[in-house]
């Protein structure tokens, strides 16, 4: 069998309205979709693109490792690839569905790895958090010839210090329950003032909070932080 | 009068197929669109959106400053300020028109903050050459808890090595005629099997180099280098 073709396929971070053309249209010739769900049986990636889905395509749901490390979770990762691989032996169109953008701190590309030597292989890039972020901000991410980095919140807040002392504009992400260390570093950078914090960016519940007025104990789960002092007007 | 509302739209990085459906829906609602141009008088954002742009909508044109200092350029936005702010007051809606995503080094942001205090504005995030260089050079911008910098290439190359010391992945951006010294670096560090360059990405023209494959003496314009160490698959 030939014309098996895996797709891998940004859906954006939660308005259906900012899947692209090219997703769309994709998704709706897919054979198969595959998109990962969680133990509550969500999947959000599956959710923004369901009006695109073909009645007929047959659906791969997979559960995703809640750990990130390498060891326990490859095995899920392991029979996906299997599943999804047995769809394109049979010359099928596989689309899989991520959250955001595939590449951007996306599980896909631990499929992308397992798959792509041995199918023809697309990556459709989608709409990341980050820029949804900014844009429901109202704030630049960044300009000209500044510096920006993308930090995860889990890292030790002695080099978060040092990333944040040398660039003029960052998002902190994965957020969560690492708030008040990353905020304690906020403070000590003289940072709060140029801070927003921005929870489950595009969806309805949205929220945009400068960080200085974050009520102590919040809690905000799905959130990125925005730092930017590059420019004088977003000060 | 009122209903003026002006939409700062990411067209994405130059294939058509990835505007999001936002964006089109919003550009074919618009009374007036408006776009930078250059002096050679291509304006790549209204070419990759003009497949929706009205039959009878205004179009304001500007020519963007090419320093991108404080100072010389500013009175060009000034001017394109006050003829996309005559058809807000009149209650039109107005797309302004952005390669890639508004607020990830886009010039949008200096016509956002000369109006968006006075005007109803929305900001709808685009598709970044970032995720679109990711996407076609099959390759993670980042995973996991990884850092992830995007380091504009006419910074001086000491700081550019030690950016480039202290993180997973990074985004080189604007390279152009920095080639030579981007490159020495990347040497140096020991990155250059880490790292591809992606010219003009989802247009018809695009390529994606390993760097060490690269021809001395190569000018590359409109072209980010990705270095990605993270994940030893892609080593």
């Amino acid at each position: 069998m030939s014309g098996g073709h895996l797709f891998v396929v940004g859906v954006g971070p939660g308005d259906p309205d900012l899947l692209t053309f090219k997703a769309a249209r994709i998704i709706a010739e897919a054979a198969a979709v595959a998109y990962p769900t969680t133990e509550s049986g969500a999947a959000r990636a599956r959710q923004i693109a369901a009006a695109h889905i073909a009645p007929g395509a047959r659906e791969i749901g997979f559960l995703v490792p809640m750990r990130t490390e390498r060891g326990p979770g490859q095995a899920a990762y392991d029979e996906a690839a299997e599943r999804i691989s047995a769809e394109l032996s049979a010359g099928h169109r596989v689309a899989l569905l991520c959250e955001g953008d595939p590449m951007f701190y996306g599980s896909a590309m631990y499929l992308f790895e397992r798959l792509a030597a041995r199918f023809p292989t697309t990556v459709v890039p989608g709409i990341t958090s980050l820029t949804a972020c900014a844009a429901e901000a109202g704030r630049p991410l960044a300009a000209r010839n500044e510096v920006l980095k993308v930090l995860p919140a889990p890292m030790p807040p002695e080099r978060l210090a040092a990333e944040l002392a040398t660039c003029d504009a960052a998002a902190i992400v994965k957020v969560g329950r690492h708030i008040d260390t990353v905020r304690a570093v906020l403070r000590e950078q003289g940072l709060e003032a140029f801070s927003v914090l921005v929870e489950r960016a595009t969806a309805p519940d949205q929220t945009v909070t400068p960080i200085a007025a974050l009520p102590d104990g919040a809690r905000p789960y799905f959130s990125t932080i925005l730092v930017y002092r590059g420019e004088e007007k977003w000060r």
